[in-house]
């Protein structure tokens, strides 16, 4: 055996497929980039910010406790604060169950620490995780890291293919793999990166397979809900959570965030986890860093309380309702029609589909026609998961109104529709 | 085989020994702790962080790029101050050598989360750490969590006891077990739990020593620097880093952290790693969180560029070297003559060694009688590894003067002396 200085998963955790994208967006400043995931630079909540941090350390209740060490599961005004405001969204009354309750939330560093460590927490190398086909490609990552198998599930309109769902826990089932399948992971909310969002029957649908499976795994499947857009709603209806979906109150892992609706800058996240799972996330999270930024977490729990976080949502979701409709007319009007796509309800992505003849992927005569014209997209095939079940889709496209100035929304779908017209 | 649903990371991941002590303090609010590692409630900089803040964002420049997601890697003008900062200590040219340069940096979650993924990026299950004995607990709950075996090395009053780091590197070759070790882990600055600071010779010994056990080991055996107190000093000369000790430039990996030198509520660290060690630690900080909250890093770069963090170290280190000459006064005092014990020239710590016969454990008299009277201290068996070499000492005690009152030192120590008088 040759001797490594290197751990298993350093030597399986691979670079980002993102970051190359991200270096040839730094390297040529005259790139529209419609590829980065960043969010509304006009309207982050610069004077918000100010006044809140201002008045927080001010008032010598707060000023000094928000310098100091909090706990490792985070604020408890903050956990409620987040806690109530999930009943609300939920729809569930005041005096609801205890799965929406603070006792059962930790604060962490955006969602993402929240995903890294419930990943931890349940999956060794060798286990397998389903993910939507496709899914948000950070996830992809810390599953390849860990040395778990991801495996696609098929998406429709609506969220998940419910019956390609089926089939697939029904496949792990013959090959005597049920035992190793951990979770199911879905952006539930404006997917990244199809938009996607799940309808509430697919939420409960999910849940009843996979606890109709879970006796033949001989432990619990958990339903990992990554609501990271969830607030980011400009169009329909709002959809409730799994939390509200799942009878037991024990199988729905949900992860939010106040990074994308508030201020990236901040990273602030949190995750309601059964009893279950719980512990041991505290622990990992106690070992991760003891506990997130308290300044960050009383900013939060600052604006939430004062109405600014609200007010704030209101203008952020006008500002992405009007960006989402300034994308949807330049496809309409740049794209051939053979390309097909849909309008998000909210989020911020579009996810053109190309005819199966063109390819979009790194390498496609499109991609480099892009670059030459000074576009930046996300090749599709970053999202998809390594399954063997399945080639890699190679012909989509996601396009992201988040960053990107109004102005460079027009030119760059301009550019790209060129650019399409040329190959068709 | 039983099916699990947790990892086992999570099986193997205990409860920190100090949360029991946490929630022993939280229950009693009149209890004294002198236990916490908290930092000085009274210097906390309220003030500096207002106006910082306020500045910070009130630019244009800068204001909305705070709010903004930033880097993996952390700010570019935060890592060059910083890499500056520890030229500055190292006493090291401007124009010195590529190990103190910010394309080596990363910024983190406090340093706290550079020892995580550093442990992560190196060790498998079954692998080797050597540490000091005693040593910072939480690392040692890391260690425990990956599966990794601490092996502890005896201290002096110098740092590391290079005899025998020999006598235990020589034993692993023995047992054919190098080829599994992995890194030396050291506190180096005013040691949490000690007090003890290595000296610039120790550290040159300890890395000559690894690498000629490297030649056995088949790979690298880095020298992992945890300088968390490094800023905190207040008496003595100031001794340089193991970075300076490295001829090598690839053998030393550096945590350092702005948290107890500035705010503990802002949470930045920050590492400097070999180039081997460097791109799996980035790739592993994409999976955690793609980068730290840009508004504490912004702040935290204002607060360095402006001199402020300076200015208010100076400060910091005043109050600090108050309250350890409080805290020597009273042990002098109070504490029984057979109890021994030495100043730290920096830090948050001393640590009484007590007669063998008196035991100060959770289960020991000593510590129920201290709780009895209301003043609760961390028993030194906590800080040490589980190490079948020896048994774990039980006659010590981690006294913080971090977050205690100039009046809470005193009356502390008091209750502490007289269950000391009683139980001798």
């Amino acid at each position: 055996m040759k001797s490594h200085s290197l751990s298993t998963l350093s030597r399986r955790t691979k670079e980002p497929p993102i970051s190359w994208l991200m270096a040839t967006a730094l390297a040529n400043p005259n790139l529209i980039s419609l590829a980065a995931g960043f969010t509304d630079q006009a309207s982050l909540p610069v004077k918000e910010t100010t006044d809140l941090v201002h008045e927080l350390l001010c008032s010598p209740k707060t000023g000094p406790a928000a310098l100091q060490y909090g706990t490792t599961i985070g604020d408890p005004v903050l956990r409620e604060l987040t806690a109530s405001r999930l009943k609300h969204l939920d729809e569930v009354p005041a005096a609801s169950p205890a799965v929406w309750s603070a006792e059962r939330m930790i604060i962490t560093n955006g969602s993402q620490q929240m995903l890294y460590m419930v990943t931890e927490a349940l999956c060794d190398p060798g286990d397998v995780v389903l993910v939507e086909d496709p899914s948000y490609f950070v996830y992809l990552g810390i599953l390849q890291s860990h040395g778990v198998h991801a495996r696609g599930v098929r998406m429709e309109q609506d969220g998940l293919d419910l019956a390609h769902l089926e089939q697939v826990l029904e496949g792990l089932r013959r090959k005597g793999r049920l035992a190793r399948l951990k979770l199911l992971y879905l952006v539930s909310y404006y997917q990244n990166p199809t938009g996607i969002t799940t309808s509430f029957e697919k939420k409960q649908g999910a849940l009843k397979l996979l606890r109709q499976f879970e006796r033949l795994a001989g432990h619990p499947l958990y339903l990992l809900e990554d609501a990271a857009y969830r607030e980011l709603r400009f169009r329909g209806e709002h959809v409730k959570s799994a939390l509200a979906a799942d009878p037991s109150d024990e199988r729905v892992i949900y992860t939010g965030t106040y990074s994308k609706p508030f201020a990236t800058g901040a990273r602030v996240g949190f995750g309601l986890l059964p009893k279950a799972v719980y512990t041991p996330v505290v622990r990992i999270k106690g070992n991760h860093d003891f506990g997130s930024s308290n300044l960050l977490q009383q900013l939060l729990t600052r604006a939430l309380a004062c109405g600014i976080y609200e007010s704030h949502l209101a203008v952020l979701r006008n500002r992405y309702a009007q960006k989402a409709k300034i994308m949807r007319k330049h496809l309409h009007q740049q794209f051939p029609p053979a390309v097909e796509w849909r309008e998000p309800q909210g989020g911020l992505y579009f996810w053109p589909r190309l005819p199966h003849r063109l390819k979009s992927g790194p390498h496609s005569r499109l991609f480099q026609e892009a670059l030459k014209k000074n576009v930046l997209y996300v090749p599709g095939q970053l999202c998809y998961a390594e399954d063997p079940s399945r080639p890699k889709p190679n012909n989509e496209m996601r396009l992201s109104f988040g960053a990107a100035s109004e102005r460079n929304i027009c030119t760059g779908i301009e550019r790209l529709g060129k650019a399409l017209h040329q190959l068709l």
